[in-house]
C-alpha cells in the first residue's frame, strides 16, 4: 500500500507492508488526516519516531469485531495496555506501555490502511463531514485544557500562538465567555481569528503584562515559555501544549517567584470533541488551506510548515474508493 | 554601623549609614542571622541585587509605634503596600510594589541595624532559641509547600535537594506522614537525615523511577528540574523551590507528555513556622555547623558555599549587647 514515512528523511513509500490486525484491532481505510506541527517535529527528531506518520485522521471501517464495516470512525491515538497502574487508575492516556500512533511505536494513519485497537474506534455521527471529522484529534485535545483547569467568565486568558492548535485552543475557550486574547506571528491566522470576532494581537505588540489568570502556550517553539511568564499573573496558570524536540535554556526564576503553575497537557477526550463539532461550536473547515493526495505526501509535510498555509489536508481514499 | 554588602563584589562595610525608620517601620537591632543559599546566588547576580544582604534573622526592637523596646521578632521579608491588586486580592507576598529584605530594593539584616515595617514582625515566644529563630523564616517557605499541595499518608514523595532548604523541607514534610524520600549529593546531609529516621539516598544510586506523586525541587540548580521529571509520575506534581541566576537548558517534553504540574513556591506563613518551632516539630537547632561574627561576614558566605557545612549563623549582637 501507499504510505507516508520517516526513516531519517521523510519520503513515500509505494509498497509499505498492509497492516495484520491484531486481537482486538480494527482494520480500518484511511479517507482524510490532516498534518499537525507534531508530525513536522517528529522529522526533526521529536519522540525518535520512525515509521508511517499521521495521527488525525477519519476512516472507514474495513473488519472489526463489532463494528460493521463502513462506519466511519475517528480513532483516539493512545493504544494502551488496560493492566498497569495508570491503566488502572483512571490515567489510561498515560499508560506505561502505550504506544501512539504515528508517534510512538505504531504506524500512523498517511497511509491506505490502520489497523488499530477497536477500543480506541468512535462512531461519527453523519453531521459531522469528512473534513470535520478530521479534527476530531486536535480539538480533543484544546478541550483537555477546561478539563485541567477552570476557566471563568472572569478569567483573563492568553493563547500564545496563532498556529492550528491556538486556533482550536482559542475557539474551544472563547465558548467559556472569558476575556480572551490571542498573540501570534502570522497575520493570516490572525485575521482568521478577527473574522470569528476573537481578539488577536501580533507578537510583536505584546508587551509584559504579568495580568493574565491563564496563558495558553500553544506557540510550538521553546522560547513562548518565556513570553508566557511575561504574561501570567502571580499565582495565575500557564497551560503547556507545546512539544517540541531538543532543549532550550529557560529561565525558571520568575516562576519560582510569581509562584506559577505550569501545566503540561497532551491529548483530550474524543466524545467531547465529537459533540462539539456535531453542534457546529468550532469552525474548523475553514482553517483548511490545501488538500493533497497522499501520492504527494511529502508535499503536504512542507506546505503544512509554510505560513501561507493552514491546515493541510492529505486526502488518502478518493470519495468512493472503499 | 558595620554591615555585609554586596555591590559586585561581597564586602564588609565598617561604617555604613545607621537606617533610619520611615512611618509605620519599626528600627531593630539585628542578635543573629542565617546564611541562605539565595544569599550565594545573589553574588551570582540573581536579581541583580545591590546592598546589604541577608534576610534570615532575629531581632530585638529599638522603637516602634506599638511593640515595646526589647521585644523579640521573627521578620516577613515582603515589605507590601497594601494597595495594588495583589495586596487587595489576598496575595499580599505578590505585591506589585514590594520590596524584599536583603533581596529587591530593601537593605538586608546582615547588619547591626535595620528597619523593617512594623507589621511585618511577628513576636516570638520565649520556648523559641535565638538559633531556633533564625529558621523561621526558610521554615515557613518549607511549610509553604503543604499550603500549596495536600500531601496524604499514601502519597509518594521525593525531596531533591538535601541542602539547608531541603532538610527543612524533608522534616515539615516528614510530618505529613507520606511515602517519603530525599535524594541528595552529600554525605554529610544524608547522615543527618538518617538519623531523624528520614528515608535518603544518594544522587548517584538514582535512576528514572516515574513514580512520585510529588517532587520537590530543592537542588538550587537549574538541573533539577530534568531530575524532577524522570521521578515524578504522570499527572504528577513537581513543586519548585530552587532560584538561581541565569537560563539553562531544559527539555520541556515530557512535562506536557506526562501532564505533569510544575508549581513555584516561594515564602511562607511565619506564624506556622513559629508554632512548629515553639512545639519542637522540626530539629533545626542540629543543623548549624558554624558561628562567625558579623566582623568575619564574608567568611561566612564562603563558609556556606562549602559542602563541609550545613547552615552558618552570623552572629551580630552577642549576648546581652542590646
Amino acid at each position: 500500500m501507499l504510505a507516508l514515512v520517516y526513516d531519517g528523511t521523510t519520503r513515500l513509500e509505494s509498497n509499505s507492508p498492509e497492516p495484520r490486525p491484531r486481537a482486538g484491532e480494527a482494520l480500518l481505510r484511511v479517507r482524510r488526516a490532516g498534518v499537525c506541527s507534531t508530525d513536522i517535529e517528529i522529522t526533526r527528531g521529536y519522540m525518535n519516531y520512525r515509521g508511517i506518520l499521521g495521527h488525525e485522521f477519519v476512516a472507514d471501517v474495513v473488519s472489526a469485531a463489532k463494528l460493521p464495516a463502513g462506519t466511519r470512525v475517528a480513532v483516539e491515538i493512545n493504544c494502551v495496555c488496560g493492566a498497569c497502574d495508570m491503566c488502572a487508575g483512571g490515567l489510561a492516556n498515560h499508560c506505561r506501555r502505550r504506544t501512539v500512533i504515528g508517534i510512538d511505536g505504531r504506524p500512523g494513519a498517511f497511509a491506505e490502511l490502520i489497523a488499530v485497537p477497536e477500543r480506541n474506534c468512535h462512531r461519527l455521527p453523519d453531521s459531522i463531514g469528512e473534513d470535520e471529522a478530521v479534527f476530531v484529534e486536535p480539538l480533543a485535545a484544546a478541550v483537555q485544557i477546561t478539563r485541567q483547569v477552570k476557566i471563568e467568565p472572569r478569567s483573563r486568558v492568553a493563547v500564545l500562538g496563532s498556529g492550528r492548535l491556538g486556533l482550536l485552543v482559542a475557539q474551544v475557550l472563547a465558548r467559556t465567555g472569558c476575556r480572551l486574547i490571542v498573540i501570534g506571528r502570522n497575520p493570516l491566522t490572525l485575521e482568521f481569528l478577527d473574522r470569528k470576532g476573537i481578539t488577536a494581537m501580533p507578537l510583536r505588540d505584546l508587551h509584559s503584562r504579568f495580568d493574565q489568570d491563564f496563558v495558553v502556550d500553544c506557540t510550538g517553539s521553546a522560547e513562548g515559555l518565556d513570553i508566557a511568564m511575561s504574561l501570567v499573573r502571580p499565582r495565575g496558570t500557564i497551560v503547556m501544549k507545546t512539544t517540541c524536540a531538543g532543549s532550550t535554556p529557560v529561565n525558571l526564576a520568575p516562576l519560582v517567584v510569581n509562584e506559577v503553575t505550569l501545566l503540561g497537557s497532551r491529548c483530550g477526550p474524543f466524545a467531547d470533541a465529537i459533540a462539539m463539532l456535531a453542534r457546529r461550536e468550532v469552525d474548523v473547515a475553514s482553517m483548511i488551506t490545501r488538500r493533497v493526495p497522499l501520492a504527494r505526501g511529502v508535499e503536504a509535510l512542507r506546505d503544512a510548515d509554510d505560513p501561507r498555509q493552514i491546515k493541510v489536508i492529505i486526502e488518502v481514499a478518493t470519495i468512493g474508493s472503499a
